[in-house]
């Protein structure tokens, strides 16, 4: 059975990216695909790069169009998800991108996004401990946000073997698609090559809740989160630096063995040999998570450093791994570890 | 039956653009990767974006090693293929990357390379007229120039349908990979990043004679070569600018339907609607090329457009496709039209 | 006498620039600084790079504001300063940044532009033969575009010694800050970054009639422009590339010498050695043109390769030269001949 | 009276930058430039942007070649200037840019570094409380390293207010020319662009110890520091994200005072406006240090964020600085605080 599926947001990065995987995906037909106010024009006026799409009319984001299709992706600013949901109960398999239905926490929700919480889907990280099995039977699921994918991944396996203090710090260094293809000033090419940047420091960025919620959870308790986020001149890839103090007991083996450890089965998680270190190059285009970890162990202190592609493991090859859950599908359908470099 | 394919060259960017490419190709089992002074190292070392051959050892790049293989990719300095493939006489198909073999004219590859011309092996663009044919038989392949096949395959519909007056001129922007892993200054991030800069004008680029040996044959006749490279701040990429006077009884309509024509039935060249002109982007590691013109008709003069991914259609995608030819595969096996973007 | 100048336009990347270098030009007092829609903004909102004047408060682009100033330069869209110019009479010198005054032919002008041509005034490009005299007792000037600057320098020596033939061909590199703050898709960081692409070839990009024009001002008769814009992944720069045939009397050293007597007393133009080619990076910020050329005598054909700052000796280093020279300032206060590089 | 001021190590990034300074200095004239292999070129080879010094030749480093002048600017790699420096008694000022007389730990030192500890010079940072008085009769200055420099200003207001725990943990993203124009492969331009990569991480870096010691200089005791460098694709710049705890009694107003207090007289130290971050861009080729804090009062921490152009602040512009702090010259004299943006 082929499965027909609908990408509503077709005319962003994110919706891009999700076609781009589609189109290799030998379980899937590409169906509807959606947009706001480029509804009317053709695929190839927003992506060049997939000229088997070129011809296609961009349709209204409308529950009329998306009905019928056996998955429908949506691709849309954070809000919007919730609104039109409501109306899509006869499809199957619905897969947000967006924050709709990330947070269980309905205040944290709405102090950092406008509107009233919709509520919570099971959330979309595979890798989480006993995740993957409650994914198999979703018909929602609320995708991660890219930062949280990348730290949340980094530090589980300190926290699932009980060696991490509940204190994290970290700075992660994005390219500019993770912001779409908004135009606002500071994302004109003039003003982010050359140049990096931070924005959105103690705890005001969106994502520190969902990432509080993701460590409260592998750590049985709350942990404090520090978030920085860093524009680099770049179009893709986070590179995740994750600091963290190791409990007093845990010596160096102890760690590398815990990473080792909850790294081994993961088809998309890659632990580095030690003396190497993850570069976003390396997994461009692929739905890899490169890890390595340093250990200071006068100072107790480790830092985890995690790379993924933020359209790809960050958000559609983590969708195209979700769908591949719930329809049993080998986990990496359609999907590749293997990075476009140099 | 599945094909053992070796690649003497594996750590450097045309090698490790192959491996990527061949890791997806169902009808090929890798075999022995080969390098020069880094055998001995694990492939990890070079190639941190194959993670599936990371434990995989360079072995050194000698006719016993390659041996045995039913393919042999050579992807090795210029000089290296004709000495070692004179010892290959039992590997059924040797694709060579390299120039040894390119050229007819021995002198004018004395001129640009050092030491004696090797010989001439059957040329590896396909889309070349009567050439795909010609390639079925092949048991030794030339692969054309990075610069050469972006330009010839640019201006080829037009010399076909006898519009073009014989003289080119050709700037064409190039990012740093087709330099290869070369230590040298000028390739330094620090002096790439920000800048472009002119090298080799004035027909003495090593790419110029075969790229007039190219246009020569389509024309009937010798074709005046302009050529000058750019190098910009980009890993990956080739936009060559084409200029060329059309003929005077040729109308914009004759120009745009010698265009079709010529390019209607190539899998892998795209030419743009119009008012769309080619990024490099779009065709990020894709075997595709774009294609756009513009006529000036007051003036006679015709810029053909063209963008391909210089280490995929320029090098290692064209040779996979020229793999599958002789093999009967289905051309685009392990290939794929799609870019990765933004 | 200190001279107060105002910028009309300061919010942009080449009001910024015109400020950035007014800030050490020791003549120099700045008074109203003006905006349109940002106007009542403070400039640090713009400017960053400018502590000294972030606490500057725009005002509104109006003839109340600019008068009073002994020097007012306009970095406006086009065809906005047609209109504002009608009420500056009473400021004694106006150098406008845009295109409304460049050109002599009205009706190129208009079909290049919206709406009605308001006038010529006298171009801002000393380097031109006899112009530096003219301009002295410029009150109203018209600065060149950023191409056609390079364009006509690079080509110029070879005119002005009756060496060229009336055609030429012209490929441009051009960073990303020519097409200013303005938020269009393809100019953002994502879209261009990574990427190379033309646009406007053919004849239709506006500086053609320009380039046109100032090309039959050297030569003493119509030449023939073939021009294409190249859009790489920089900032700032532009490398343009112009191919040219050599008249057949002309020997490599007539062209070279042609080339030294002609830039030889230019404080701004400097030719490179022979084996050394323009790099943008190498006069990124400075007020310098590098030049250099390639002569492939069999074919006669000449390839002038020049290296400018696009808003320095493009835009705002010009447009200082232009008002040092009317007030008799040495040509070279306040700028410099020095690169920010690597 | 004009110094006579020479420069060993002038075919490198850092010489490269304070020649770039000192061709504006009133108060200098450049004498001997010296290298070690490229000595008998050219400087146009190395320096392109400067093409005021392009015909110098280089000699080579010898004590020779340094003595007679008045000012000696060492950009030499690390253990060089120990040995050069024994032979320049007669040299009334000299300002090494490496590390061998940072550190007054010599054990740290030779943990870091190969060889042993030369000795410690009066530290190069005049905006450490007292360090400019004890700067004015230095005859020996050692400059501190790109990565101390930006994080000591970031976190010394704090420090000096007695307000901070002492364990600070900093994430620093920085441009390419840090690492000199040396050929490695993983700093190739196809390696660099488009890629994020971390290195060093756990306390391994060799600025490490140069931290701590200014930390506990500032602490009044010693300070826990976990530092990760992060190298981004760009040439130029360095932002520093810098966590620390603020101890229990201070409020945010506390905080803002502290920083405010201990910027106002700096003339290079800009603390931002409220809400504005700082950019790499915004101080590209200028001597100022942009900074801005975050404070999230709920976890008492506080993220201070500061940004500086590696070559200049962090290099070659404080070497200048301290050079006019000698001389008793306007500190500012031949630096600036304008970027060049963008």
């Amino acid at each position: 059975m082929t499965l027909r599926v609908a990408v509503a947001g077709a005319s962003g990065y994110a919706g891009g990216e999700i076609l781009r995987l589609l189109l290799h995906h030998p379980e899937v037909r590409i169906g509807s695909l959606t947009a706001a106010a480029s509804a009317g024009q053709p695929l190839g006026n927003f992506q060049p790069h997939l000229p088997q799409l070129a011809q296609r009319t961009l349709e209204a984001t409308t529950p009329e169009v998306l009905k019928g299709h056996d998955v429908v992706f949506l691709a849309l600013p954070h809000g919007a998800s919730a609104a039109l949901s409501a109306d899509l109960d006869d499809v199957p398999l619905v897969i947000d991108c967006g924050a709709d239905f990330r947070l269980a926490d309905a205040e944290a929700w709405a102090r950092h996004y406008d509107g009233e919480h919709a509520g919570t889907w099971p959330y979309g990280l595979p890798e989480l401990p006993g995740q993957r099995e409650l994914l198999r039977t979703a018909r929602r699921i609320a995708l991660p946000g890219c930062f949280p994918t990348v730290v949340t991944l980094a530090l589980a396996p300190l926290f699932r073997a009980g060696l991490a203090r509940p204190a994290v710090d970290v700075v992660a260094v994005t390219g500019t698609s993770g912001a779409g293809r908004t135009l606002k000033p500071h994302l004109l090419g003039s003003e982010v090559m050359g140049s990096a940047t931070a924005y959105g420091t103690a705890g005001t960025h969106r994502h520190t809740p969902e990432l509080r919620q993701n460590l409260a959870a592998l750590a049985g308790g709350p942990v404090e989160v520090s978030f920085t986020p860093v524009l680099a001149p770049m179009t893709r890839g986070i590179l995740a630096v994750c600091g963290v103090q190791v409990r007093d007991h845990a010596t160096a083996e102890d760690v590398r063995t815990a990473y080792a450890a909850h790294t081994a089965d993961e088809p998309f998680v890659r632990l580095l040999p030690e003396g190497r270190w993850p570069t976003t190059a390396a997994v461009l285009g692929s739905n890899a998570m490169h890890l390595q970890t340093g250990f200071d162990e006068e100072r107790r202190r480790l830092t985890a450093v995690g790379a993924i592609d933020n359209l790809t493991k960050g958000t559609a090859g983590n969708a195209v791994q979700c769908m591949n859950i719930v329809h049993r599908f080998p986990e990496d359908t359609g999907l590749t570890t293997t990075g476009v470099a140099p």
